[in-house]
This record gives structure tokens, C-alpha cells and sequence, in this order.
């Protein structure tokens, strides 16, 4: 792949996505010491940039695989963009998603007229359903972050705010399954002239920070984290571009996170996951480094449940 | 007064305050069966619309005012917003408050260096100490919604609603002292052809409805309301303007502004006061009225304790 690529993927996609708006404040700038701009994903379609990585993967596809549908396994954001993507297209979207997943997840995804398919709540179990819609349907996999054309899509929210503002210094995305923050840099690399991208990961499920350390994908995460859409692995379709083009990955604490989400809250007045706070609390962590400096923000989502804060 | 006033009020303000965004959803226009076009006052410095009026009042004095301060009492947005408002212009601001009014609103007062001036916490006290600091101080009275410069300033937002969409068939506001509603219903007089302006406002203060029913202004409101910013009277300089231009206004109970509070925070993932969900609240209470028309809706202000919601 190359720039064109990325500049066909931009293209492809557009009429199905918003172009976000980026936001700014002066008391957050003055709080966190830097120049802060908020790529706000949560005003995307289905409220997270997932719209543009799902978007991408299924207009790659042929025409006899489009007939056939897509499938993934997600309970997230993930399961929601794939469906109202597929919809958009005229795509038949298999869900699997493990029965006891909240009921909230799943009215969403058939609001998008996602076909869920439950399973037993193991990966195993969760793998095996997937494998056996495959067959049974011939439909296409898609994963949720590990997939090149995911990753290309999702590199166009960096793409726009490179657009906006040409000369940011540093980009930070949330880490999860690694498909934003290696698109993220992918834009980066061929959208700017030096700027650098750096990875906001939760402390307790740090598994990206330790996979850039050691030099291979590390899979055990302990601990669990109120960034729960963040508690998935790296895969070797996004590993090798956050090894080569990603900073570094800072990692911050629960509280940490829950304070700038607060702080988004209150001072932008928008509605942010806790995913999203999480590449803020990275700025608030390490002040030094950023200091007067121009930080682009991607604010992946805003799918909260507005009845159950942390705050 | 006339068109031209208002270009010379937008022009004179324009350098201290956001030009703020319009925000628009798919979702929330199938829910309302209408096309809805939210002017996000929220995004407004300070969080609320009360930065236009408040800014516009200072504008107007003379050297020599300027030189003595601004004198209001309020213990909501107006008294942060005629604050910053008086900071930016290198002018001194008192704002007396009741006492007992909550440690947040005070420190946010001071945050713009407002000197806060308490009193007992009865309107003839509140009176009483305002005409005190005006005595002492010769510091110019601005009241926090019946003043021709802050009604004139307030209009503005309307004013950029129908510059980015001149088309709108409605513009709804919600009703408090009437100060935003009377605002926007000169700027669709003078800035629209045909656009109407309908007021918003709780069941359980419905004052303005029951002085645009009497002819004059009712100033008993036995009830409490969630949108606390709207417990407050018409005044004589408003109140011709309402009775005049607006064409009606529309009452809703609590639950109906929680509902559409839940569902702007839900759909739009933006944080709005109770206040501002009142107005697009008694777009959902006539849906008949507003079918497929194209209706602006001003969300007033986003200041809201996010610790304490009523859902």
C-alpha cells in the first residue's frame, strides 16, 4: 500500500461517513499546557469511528461476496458499524455475539438490521460460531481491527484532521485491538511531514505497551478497565505498523481516565466513551512532553450509557 | 431599531464570542418526523448563549462607564457569562448573589474574576443590594434579560442559524426571562422571510404562555422546574417583542424536557442543560405542527452538573 491507496480508501467511503467536526477550548489547552484538537468521532454515524474501517472493508469486496454477507464477532462498536455499513450497502451482516452480551448492544445492532447470532461467552466458542456461519453462509469475515482494509479505513480520521491542521505535532488515538492507532499512523506517515503518533492505553489491560516492548504480540491481559472496548489484543495485520510508525504507547491509570473523561465532559460539553478519554488522560499524563505543542485528539466514540457514569 | 442595528451588534461582538456550530441527525429527525437543526449554544464560551447578550451590553457603554464596571445579579449563566464577558473587556463586573447560592456557581464566577457581592436570598434583597453597588460603585446595571443591547446581542444566534440555513420554516427557543426568545424573533423578523419563532417553556412555569394568553405580564409561578434557568418573568422590554413576533409558545411537563434531554445526549452525544431540552421538547409535544418542516432549535447552554442528572 501506499499513499494513492489511502487516498482511494478516503474517497470510496465518503458518501457513507461524516466528515467530523474538530473541536477545541481554550480551558482545556489552558489546563493541559498544549494545543489541543478533537477529532470527534463520537458525531460519526452509529456515534464511533468504526463507520469508516467497516465501511471500507465491505466496499472492497466483490460483487458475488457482497451478496453472500459479512460476519464478525463483536458485543461493541464494532457489531454496530458493520451492521449499519452492511445496510447502507444493501449487505446481509451475521453478528456473533455471546448470549449474555447487554441487551442494549443488541437492540442496537438490530436497529441497524444486524442479524445476531449467540454463542457461549468463551473466544472458543465465539471463534467456532464465526467459523461455522463462514461455512454455512459463504459470507466474509471481517474483523474488527485486525483486517488491512479496517485499518485503511480508519486511517481516514486522521487523514481529515491532517487536513485541517496540516502542521499538528503529535496525534494520539486510544489502543485497543489496534486497528485506530495503526491507521491513525498510517495518515500520519503519508499525510504530514513529522507528525508522530502515539498510542493512550489503560494501565491495567496494557498489553499494546508490553507487545512494543518486547517485540511480539503479547496476549494476557489481568486486569479489567472502565475502557472496556479497549480489553482486545494486537494482530499481525496492525502490529508491525504500530511497532514501525507508532511513537510510543503511554498508559494510564482508572482514575486518570475517568478524570479526563470528566473534564471532556464538562468543559467541551460532548458526550465521550471511556475509550476515548483515554488518549486525552495520555496528554494529562505526560504534560512535559507535550508541552505547547499542537495534539490532535481522536475522540473514537460517544456510545456511553448516559444512566450508568462513573462520576 | 432596525436590520441594521442587529449587523452592527453581530459585527461588534464577533471578535469575543464562537461562531458556533449546527448540528443535525438522522436519527433524532425519524424520532421528530421533522428536520432538525440544533444551533449549539452549548459550544458557546462560558457554555451558554448568555456570552452575546452580556458581551454586547459592555460593548455599548461609554469610556467612562466602562471605567466604573457592570453591576447584575443572577446566580446562573448570566452572571458567568456578563463576567467573562466584562475579563475580556478589561472591565470590572459585581454580581450579587444569594448566599446560599451552591459553591459551584460562585467558584465559576470567580474562575472569571467576577466579585461575587452576596445578599439574603429574597428578590427585595437581591434589589436592594444591586442599587447599593450602583450607588457606590456608579457601576452601570445590565439585567440578565430585559435590556435592548443584551436582547440585540442574544439575536445573534439566530442570526448565524439563518445565515448557515436560510430556509428554516420554525425556530424554537425555550422561555425563561425572555431575553433568548425575544432575541431570535427579531432576527427571523429582520434575516428570514418567513421563518417563524415558537417559545418553548415548562408546564410548571409557564408564565410567558399565560402573559402572551393575559395581554400583560404574569409574574406568579407556584411550580418547580428541572430547567431552573427558566423560573424567571418577561419584562417590558421583551415582553413587547414576544407578544408582537412570536407565534406561540408551547408547554411541556418535566418528563417530556428529561426525555429530550436524554435523547439530544443519547443521539447528538452533546451535553445540554435541562433548559435547552425544553425547546426541542415542544418540538416532539406538536409533532403534527412540525411535520417535514425544517426547524431550527436553540440549544441555549450546556452548563449542567453531571454528577447529579435526572436520569
Amino acid at each position: 500500500m501506499n499513499k494513492e491507496t489511502l487516498i482511494q480508501v478516503q474517497k470510496r467511503i465518503q458518501p457513507y461517513i461524516h466528515r467530523t467536526p474538530v473541536l477545541t477550548s481554550e480551558l482545556i489547552n489552558t489546563i493541559s499546557g498544549t494545543q489541543v484538537y478533537f477529532k470527534c468521532e463520537n458525531f460519526q454515524k452509529m456515534g464511533a469511528f468504526k463507520m469508516r474501517g467497516a465501511t471500507n472493508a465491505i466496499l472492497n469486496l466483490s460483487q458475488e461476496q457482497r451478496e453472500k454477507g459479512v460476519v464478525t464477532h463483536s458485543s461493541g462498536n464494532f457489531a454496530q458499524a458493520l451492521s449499519l455499513a452492511a445496510k447502507k450497502l444493501g449487505v446481509k451482516a451475521y453478528i456473533v455475539m455471546p448470549k449474555n452480551a447487554p441487551q442494549v448492544k443488541k437492540n442496537a445492532v438490530k436497529t441497524y438490521n444486524g442479524e445476531i447470532i449467540e454463542c457461549e461467552s468463551t473466544p472458543i466458542a465465539r471463534e467456532a460460531m464465526a467459523k461455522k456461519v463462514l461455512q454455512e453462509k459463504k459470507a466474509t469475515f471481517i474483523h474488527p481491527s485486525n483486517d488491512d482494509q479496517v485499518i485503511f479505513g480508519n486511517s481516514t480520521a486522521a487523514i481529515e484532521l491532517l487536513e485541517d491542521y496540516p502542521d499538528l505535532d503529535y496525534i494520539i488515538a486510544p489502543v485497543g485491538g489496534g486497528g485506530l492507532i495503526a491507521g491513525t499512523a498510517l495518515a500520519a506517515k503519508y499525510f504530514s511531514k513529522s507528525c508522530k503518533v502515539v498510542g493512550g492505553e489503560p494501565k491495567n489491560v496494557d498489553d499494546a505497551f508490553r507487545s512494543k516492548q518486547s517485540g511480539k504480540i503479547e496476549t494476557t491481559n489481568e486486569g479489567t478497565t472502565i475502557a472496556d472496548g479497549l480489553r482486545t489484543f494486537l494482530g499481525d495485520r496492525n502490529f508491525p505498523i504500530i511497532q514501525k510508525e507508532v511513537e510510543c504507547i503511554i498508559t494510564v491509570e482508572e482514575e486518570e481516565i475517568i478524570e479526563a473523561m470528566k473534564l471532556i465532559w464538562e468543559r467541551m460539553k460532548i458526550i465521550v466513551e471511556p475509550s476515548s478519554a483515554v488518549a486525552f488522560a495520555a496528554v494529562l499524563k505526560d504534560k512535559e512532553k507535550f508541552k505547547n505543542k499542537k495534539v490532535g485528539v481522536i475522540i473514537s466514540g460517544g456510545n456511553v450509557d448516559v444512566t450508568n457514569l462513573p462520576f
